[in-house]
């Protein structure tokens, strides 16, 4: 049973080795590297996978993939354009595998999706090589604004009804993504009934991560509100997402635009239903 | 990023490596392996892992573990006992690890839980080295009936209000136990308004044996229901399980009692919720 690795795997495979610390790795066989090279941010990966398909790579962590990137792209555009009465104006902060923008173009009310990614190498690496993420045509209302969406949105004049933070991981760069300074400013920018909502990390591995996320939230907002998906190649295969408002936040399934393969009103319904030990981590 | 896995462990680590096929593993460093034998059915093993605590691998394939074994264990027994009007008798199939009579003896009204294991070695090592699951009390409602669960139910002469499945996957000797004749000789032991559960494989990994199983169930039973639960080591995170019975399944969240760490009144109402492509697999 306990073998070493080089064993059983053919010494001419290539595996890509997610490590989420020093106890837990998740192996990937690989038919191809696509595409590897280092932006100014950090380093960019494209691989096809035999399991997944093809995945985009940063820094070493699985970002999304062809097989289950529209999981997290769904439920992190649906459910907060799903609890606002009339979205027009979407900021997306990241995002730049482009599927939250996709996402959110299937609601033709929407007049403007202004996507702010630090890196234009990653919409460019996901536009040519992750067609079935980033989408096949160009929709003009999303705008690339290639900048710091800290600055962006401490120097914005516009005001949004939908702001999706779409961003990597707590470490690193990041983590400015998940200040209180930042969360106040995101409520600047936000019309009276407007949602933030933001990728809120591993209820497994980061419970104390997603619980900060929560209460710095809550110390800025009326209402906050937790909900979980259930994405195979996140470690722990669960994520939290977070939204914000100073209003009410309720979501209506009937709402629901566009032909998706996760999320459909019953999973609108209840997204929000969070296990005992979810909860708990949020008192 | 691709590296070879020697490089970047410590050669004198020992690794559990689960291999759910030819393209996707999952390593969790352990810290010592407490039990190791082989029974006259299987390789039983007891680790203790970093990240999990305490695992049970049976024929190197994670069962259940000290830090996730409630989710599956919650699951299999409450959504079942909580479907039905008064369950006085329970018949556990398998489920050596003793978790899930641990769940179902929390109900005062239940009177018996008979639990048919073919390996009495698992119930044995589960006792002695996984408490946190199999309980430090013993119930004395609950028999150990050291047999083939098909020949159990092929002679029993009892009736069940609630039937529970919890066989490892339908590969090798289980194979028989997700079989139409199985479930039909399930459903003569079964009083008029009784429950099946099984838990029904991987969405993600197995999407076609969880379908076998829902049609294989439709064609012997009235009304037929798929749940899921997020568990971490189960690979691709998600796990399916059926529920079938010949009277109208009704969840009633308000029957709920214990202590639990996943289930409580929200999961119960919310874990019939499938997500789009799950609903597709089962058409």
């Amino acid at each position: 049973m306990i073998k070493d690795y080089k064993e059983k795997s053919n010494p001419s495979d290539i595996w890509f080795i997610e490590k989420e610390n020093n106890n837990y790795n998740i192996s990937y066989r690989l038919r191809k590297i696509i595409h590897d090279i280092h932006s100014p941010f950090q380093h960019i990966v494209i691989a096809d996978s035999y399991d997944y398909g093809k995945m985009l790579i940063l820094d070493d962590a699985i970002q999304t993939t062809e097989a289950d990137g529209f999981i997290y792209n769904e439920m992190i555009a649906h459910v907060p354009i799903c609890s606002h009465t009339a979205p027009k104006k979407v900021l997306i902060i990241g995002g730049g595998d482009c599927g939250a923008a996709n996402e959110a173009s299937k609601y033709e009310g929407i007049e403007t999706i202004d996507m702010v990614e630090i890196d234009e190498l990653v919409v460019k690496a996901s536009k040519e090589y992750l067609k079935e993420i980033s989408g096949t045509t160009e929709d003009n209302r999303i705008n690339y604004i290639f900048n710091d969406g800290i600055k962006y949105v401490e120097n914005c004049k516009e005001k949004y009804d939908i702001v999706i933070i779409d961003s990597s991981d707590p470490v690193g760069p990041a983590v400015k993504l998940f200040s209180k300074k930042f969360y106040a400013n995101v409520k600047k920018i936000l019309n009276e009934n407007g949602i933030l909502v933001c990728q809120s990390d591993s209820p497994i591995y980061h419970q104390k991560s997603m619980a900060d996320i929560f209460k710095n939230l809550q110390s800025i907002y009326a209402d906050v509100k937790v909900f979980t998906a259930s994405i195979p190649t996140y470690p722990g295969g669960l994520w939290s997402f977070t939204m914000a408002s100073d209003e009410k936040i309720l979501t209506v399934p009937e709402r629901l635009k566009g032909e998706n393969r996760y999320v459909n009103k019953d999973i609108l319904s209840s997204c929000f239903s969070l296990p005992e030990y979810i909860k708990k981590s949020l008192i």
